[in-house]
């Protein structure tokens, strides 16, 4: 691959001095962040992206979706945009690096070259995208931009009609101005996201970066046991039909299987509800909330079988019925995998160690991927946490993430992409 | 025994007649009822008794824990009261039979009594008392009366502090006068108590009335299971500290344990809280509320031991940590044993069947207990349900528990109940 300016790297104190800013926002006393969707808070760390794009003289654009961008022309007529983003959101009480990381490697990658004068094929666009955390609709943003949204989602917000229509208000939004913010996809010359690994994997091999080579596919499923209520001390235990029983040897089951049957997936019982829930009274229902996540389309599927025949089983062994509702099924996503070689030779050249490796986590490049070249990099997380305000990533690997993105769109965005997008598709042949 | 009045039987169309117009009170269209202490409906019950009582012409008496009493004064000086109790409110949509069924047959033991113009040793009051089901605080007539309630009792209501002043309110008690509701223990000659089984022990031996031998201790822990939350999507399920997991394993080994190592004991995990309680969130705490009752108190301790060594086990096991707390620990109350043979004497006396069996789930009587002659009938309930819509006592079962009361207070409330009390006595020697 030709290496146009193999040098430029971005200024990292510029890049702290951001990154130091912008974690004022919002910011938790342990160290956290809590900045949902639309909150004053969100929309504080969009003022702040907004100003300090305009005084690195690039352009602002804000959409009918809220999305932020900062742009930095090219000045072909009818050039494409290379998209560089990701999100100022945060899950409430989260971590100061998962989303804002990515967009200040993308404010910083325009203001770098910007600054070292050079003229690109395409039009650089940073950009700040609404809701990827889902307080209010899960990635509004990128799905609006993309045209994956529709009207039947905005009428079931996860925060309920009211909280988002204050929040809507709040930032000026309205349904018919988010979904107007589709763009034509001719329009795209890619997407690239900088995030944080939010597992531990990178650490613990010690890696640099890693190159994401799809995004899992997530299920969530709504699992009622149900049984029968009675008096708990007059009962007998061997003749009840307890929910709880088959819930807890469900959950239980789930963890066993998929440790033994599916390396690499996850699964998880993160809540259930006991009805009536009295210390004397035998659980006639149980709710229980199932997820797990496959980097591959068929072993999901698999995984929803041998986990619904585990519920029934275990429902079965207690004298229970079972009532299944998916809540949702979203397939896995393939990042492209020029893309991924691109990444893979921006960190070579960096002298960086890079490994593949799925992410686990839903991102905004999901709903980039089917409409233009996608790809992500992750940056090791200190510990793997996530959604969490013990969430970090070293600054040395921050910057790192940030030359990565730089030279990736360098290559991407220069005049000689169409060769180096030829070149990387020959070796894949 | 002696036999004072061997063919006395009740009036079983009376009876019927004022079972089937209380059950009108609070009624709910599925054949239960719906009378919380000291609602509308509940305080429409105890008028119903109220009016009912003055119509046998019995004398009426309400103290200052709102216990309802209709008395049938023997008229000789001093003479003690052998009480014959239950109580008229229900758990919310409760069954018709559970308190109500024996607050019936002690209005219609002195309906007998006092119109076949038979004089006792003793006063004969049939008691309806306040809140056994413990919608504000548990058993609060029983202990009032009993001197067993203080005000820190009635600090901490159920049903939370304004819920109670409203309720309170509503049928005109105060603190103070729940308090005055005491009684020099002196006075009482006993206090006998008619109840459905709650179970289907009965039942299923085909026994006419259970002679209770003594009522469960029960103990209520509150475990709280601590791990860590975690991204459900990158924190690989080895690597977890999933508070679900071991209250979970602790669920199912508690059933275990109890049906392997302690029979005719119960246990009940009730409810779990689960905290963060999302799809997406590995739980960082589960909240789990714990109930085990025994009929012997060193056999009580031994559950607790164990139960709590499982509890930590399968916290160390998926490395979480635990905390528990007991909320509750009632130890079990025996039945007098003279009082247990007068019942059997009564029963056998009818020709009917009946055997010795602890009771799983609490009563007035443990109030008792400690301070007069103390004992309890129990009647079959058909399937075993109970605190339900679906709780049914066959009418004949409901009908020998009134004349096996009948026969036991005349036993115990005769000229001949001295000797009476030393026969038994004797008799266990």
């Amino acid at each position: 691959m030709s290496d146009p300016f193999p040098h430029l790297r971005i200024d990292e104190d510029r890049f702290r001095a951001g990154f130091d800013a912008l974690s004022r926002i919002g910011a938790t006393p342990d160290g956290g962040a809590h900045r949902p969707a639309l909150s004053e808070d969100h929309l504080g760390a969009r003022a702040w992206f907004h100003e300090r794009a305009e005084r690195a003289e690039l352009e602002v654009h804000v959409d009918g979706a809220g999305n932020h961008s900062a742009r930095l022309r090219c000045g072909l007529p009818g050039a494409r945009a290379l998209l560089l983003g990701s999100h100022l959101d945060s899950v409430p009480h989260g971590g100061r690096y998962d989303g804002p990381l990515g967009v200040l490697c993308a404010l910083e990658v325009l203001q770098t070259i910007r600054e070292a004068g050079l003229s690109l094929a395409v039009d650089l666009e940073a950009i700040d995208l609404t809701d990827e955390e889902g307080a209010h609709v899960s990635m509004m943003g990128s799905r609006a931009l993309t045209g994956a949204l529709r009207e039947e989602h905005l009428a079931h917000p996860h925060s309920g009609d009211e909280a988002f229509a204050q929040a809507l208000a709040r930032a000026g939004l309205t349904h018919d101005g988010i979904l107007a913010a589709q763009r034509d996809p001719v329009s795209l010359a890619g997407y690239l996201e900088v995030h944080i690994e939010q597992g531990s994997r990178l650490e613990r091999a010690g890696t640099d970066v890693g190159v994401v080579t799809g995004i899992v596919g997530i299920t969530w499923y709504r699992l009622r046991f149900l049984g029968r209520a009675d008096h708990s001390g007059t009962r007998p235990v061997a003749e009840r039909r307890d929910a709880a029983q088959g819930a807890c040897a469900f959950a239980l089951a789930a963890r066993e299987t998929v440790l033994r049957d599916y390396p690499g997936c996850v699964v998880n019982v993160g809540d259930m509800r006991f009805e009536p829930g009295a210390f004397n009274v035998v659980p006639a229902v149980v709710t229980a909330a199932l997820e797990y996540r496959s980097p591959d389309g068929d072993q999901q599927h698999r995984m929803e079988r041998d986990l619904l025949d585990l519920a029934r089983a275990q429902a079965e062994r207690f004298d229970l019925e079972l009532e299944t509702e998916c809540l949702e099924a979203i397939a896995p996503t393939p990042m492209d995998e020029r893309v991924q070689h691109i990444l893979a030779s921006a960190a070579e050249r960096l002298c960086l160690t890079h490994t593949p490796l799925p992410s686990g986590a839903g991102h905004d490049a999901q709903s980039f991927a089917d409409l233009c070249p996608t790809g992500m990099v992750f940056v090791p997380s200190v510990g793997g946490y996530s959604h969490s305000p013990q969430e970090r990533t070293r600054w040395a690997d921050c910057v790192n993430g940030a030359n990565v993105l730089l030279q990736a769109a360098l290559a991407m965005g220069g005049a000689e992409i169409g060769q180096d997008l030829q070149d990387s598709q020959d070796s894949l042949d």
